[in-house]
């Protein structure tokens, strides 16, 4: 077998074996294979596709070029969730603790965040004292103690798909649905959990534009998880603005807190509970979705779900009385409102605008090196569809650097189409 | 401009601009555009294709990309010719004395052998004394003097090309049209002729295996060429087996000498007389083909093309006792005549089979590094269409290595397909 045979393959739109896909991800993540004779693979599946068969291969070879994670002591009913990315989506630090607190457990990985999106470990870590990189067996041991561990990428997880990640970013093959779907599975694969649901974003903030991307994306996801052996609900949302309120690391935690002492805006409640309903399902609580949910909703208003946060926090060495008095977060130098300069109805935030913007005031990294600023961000006090008159305040900037508020400022003003 | 964009745009299936193309070859040139970002672009190029504005920009950035010969102190009626490739092909070292005994200057850069077809630099350094890598001055003075030079490659033709050949060659992506027009005309482009007649050889022991595509690349390079400002004339010519009797570098200078002095084999003669015609009727000698012909027949008869070929070798140090009797070169130590093992009618000669079967005698380079054997090769007794009965000999093979001379005559049994 050679690189040259299998590339030639797929230029001429043929399938490839899984030998052949096993071949390429092994010798590419050793350096056998280069870097552009890769690309030029990448660039012939992006335009000749794959198929479901080819896209599983590719996710289970990549999985495995690392470490996968063995969950099998924790039990068979690992229900794992992940989101194609969004802006301000704080699901996983609010849904994970009330389905822990539903007595299902859970063992999460979570990564960093890198251009507009924000990652669930960044936004762990403005809680002071929590502990996000620890060792596997202290993970598993804090699921079985208390039922739920959330923690970083302390294992070495699909190092095949780091490589080609960032290789595709350099080629511009991001946006390929195969390419996606393997990305994503693999990661999955390697995580151990053996049932998912799977969030799949769409709109203006989301990889996925439109519902058709979405739906093929989730299809070939689905088929995927099928034919390795995991059982797989895709579940659709809206991206187009943030979801909730706040973006930023310890603004969106807040936002997290709140919402488990019941405080729960409209669309983020949506999701939580859509999302959370199926993992219930998945878990076996029952088909009827409605029914899950007011087992949610049960265990937010009893407390339940919040004293779960609250251990887990503790659990991994967090100062807890954080999450007790959420005014205690350090809060950024400049607290910028922002006012409208008009009357009218505001008819479209865009969320990866948004999300650009929170970076730039500190609270994302555009090089993986980056420093975060975790009291950064951007707190949207009105949302598309709101009403607004002039003067009134449309939303808050949260940052420590004085230069960059002007252009700021501004800025809020353009993506608020009012 | 940037490369991502450059690249999502081919890969997408849209025109790159002329700004584009001139971008991309100039930063990958320069380096500033990595080897993986060209070769996704590449394999882009190679799927989606290319319209011939597109090609016409790819080949003159790429001849632009290092020196541009001028050869405009030669007047305006320099004619080149270039072929696409052939096992045995000697054809420049007899057509271009006969043109230059016609009148009409004769400026050639060849280039060396790589893989199983010979080059004509390596064949004419088989003459001992011969200098093919003079000044370019003393290249032109010689035109100028005695009508002919034919040299190496010893101004920087076409970097980009070259580098883009070579990472061609590493990601599958050599038989692509518009990528081999373009790469053939950057060069002619930069030979600085302002005619050319191209010689598309067609076959299996050629680079275009049907006649489809090679009228297709001959259409794609007469359109770049008349972008640029050239005239050109496409011959086909076939390549299934062979061209003449020898294969193999002083082998073929000793046809080439026989053959100015009359010994012609037909299909050999054929090539040379249908390129010659041409060249001279884009010399101004007349639209009459026939006519030409019998003008290149009347100089090899009178002796003045062999006397132009003579000077010419004198002319850049070579020792001409060598031409006078060709006896005088250097035979191999071992010159083994094959016989075939039954009665039959030759019905195939391989031309690729026996160019890579010549190199392993000692005759081609594998790697650029490689030396060559110049009294190496093999010289067809009988070819397609010959009646051959057992124990007559069908070829023989020179060369210094015994180790290899049980395999190659087997393999010399095999390629004859009686």
């Amino acid at each position: 077998m050679n690189i040259l045979e299998i590339i030639a393959k797929k230029r001429d739109k043929k399938e490839l074996t899984k030998e052949e896909i096993e071949y390429f991800v092994k010798e590419y993540t050793k350096g056998t294979i280069a870097d552009y004779q890769a690309s030029a693979l990448i660039m012939a599946i992006y335009i000749n596709g794959m198929n479901e068969r080819e896209a599983k291969d590719l996710s289970l070879s990549m999985a495995y070029s690392g470490d996968v994670l063995d969950l099998s002591e924790l039990g068979d009913n690992i229900v794992d969730k992940h989101s194609t990315g969004g802006v301000g989506d704080k699901v996983s630090i609010i849904l994970l603790p009330i389905i822990a607190s539903l007595g299902i457990p859970v063992a999460k990985m979570s990564g960093r965040g890198l251009g507009f999106t924000g990652g669930t470990v960044d936004k762990l870590e403005s809680i002071p004292g929590y502990r996000t990189n620890i060792p596997i067996d202290e993970f598993i041991e804090n699921v079985k103690k208390i039922g739920i561990s959330m923690i970083g990428q302390t294992l070495n997880l699909a190092p095949a798909d780091k490589k080609l990640y960032a290789l595709r970013d350099t080629v511009s093959c991001v946006e390929s649905i195969p390419l996606i779907a393997s990305s994503i599975m693999s990661k999955k694969i390697a995580s151990g959990a053996n049932k998912i649901v799977l969030d799949i974003t769409v709109g203006k903030g989301a990889f996925m534009k439109t519902q058709e991307n979405a739906q093929e994306l989730a299809e070939l996801m689905t088929k995927i998880g099928n034919l390795a052996g995991k059982e797989v609900i895709c579940v659709f949302t809206k991206m187009d603005e943030p979801l909730g309120k706040a973006v930023g690391n310890s603004l969106e935690v807040k936002e997290a807190i709140n919402f488990l002492k019941g405080f729960m805006p409209k669309d983020l409640k949506d999701v939580v509970f859509e999302l959370g309903a199926n993992m219930l399902k998945l878990a076996g609580f029952g088909e009827d979705l409605n029914k899950n949910k007011d087992m949610i909703i049960e265990n937010i208003i009893n407390g339940k779900a919040y004293e779960k946060l609250i251990q887990m926090v503790k659990n991994q060495g967090g100062d807890i009385t954080y999450i007790n008095d959420i005014n205690k977060f350090e809060k950024a130098k400049y607290i910028i409102p922002v006012e409208s300069k008009k009357n009218g109805i505001i008819k479209e935030i865009n969320a990866e605008e948004v999300g650009k913007l929170a970076c730039l005031l500190g609270a994302g990294r555009l090089k993986k090196e980056d420093e975060i600023d975790s009291s950064a961000g951007i707190v949207l006090n009105k949302k598309t569809g709101d009403y607004v008159k002039e003067n009134e305040i449309i939303a808050y900037l949260h940052t420590n650097k004085e230069e960059i508020i002007e252009y700021a400022k501004n800025k809020i003003l353009e993506i608020w189409k009012i």
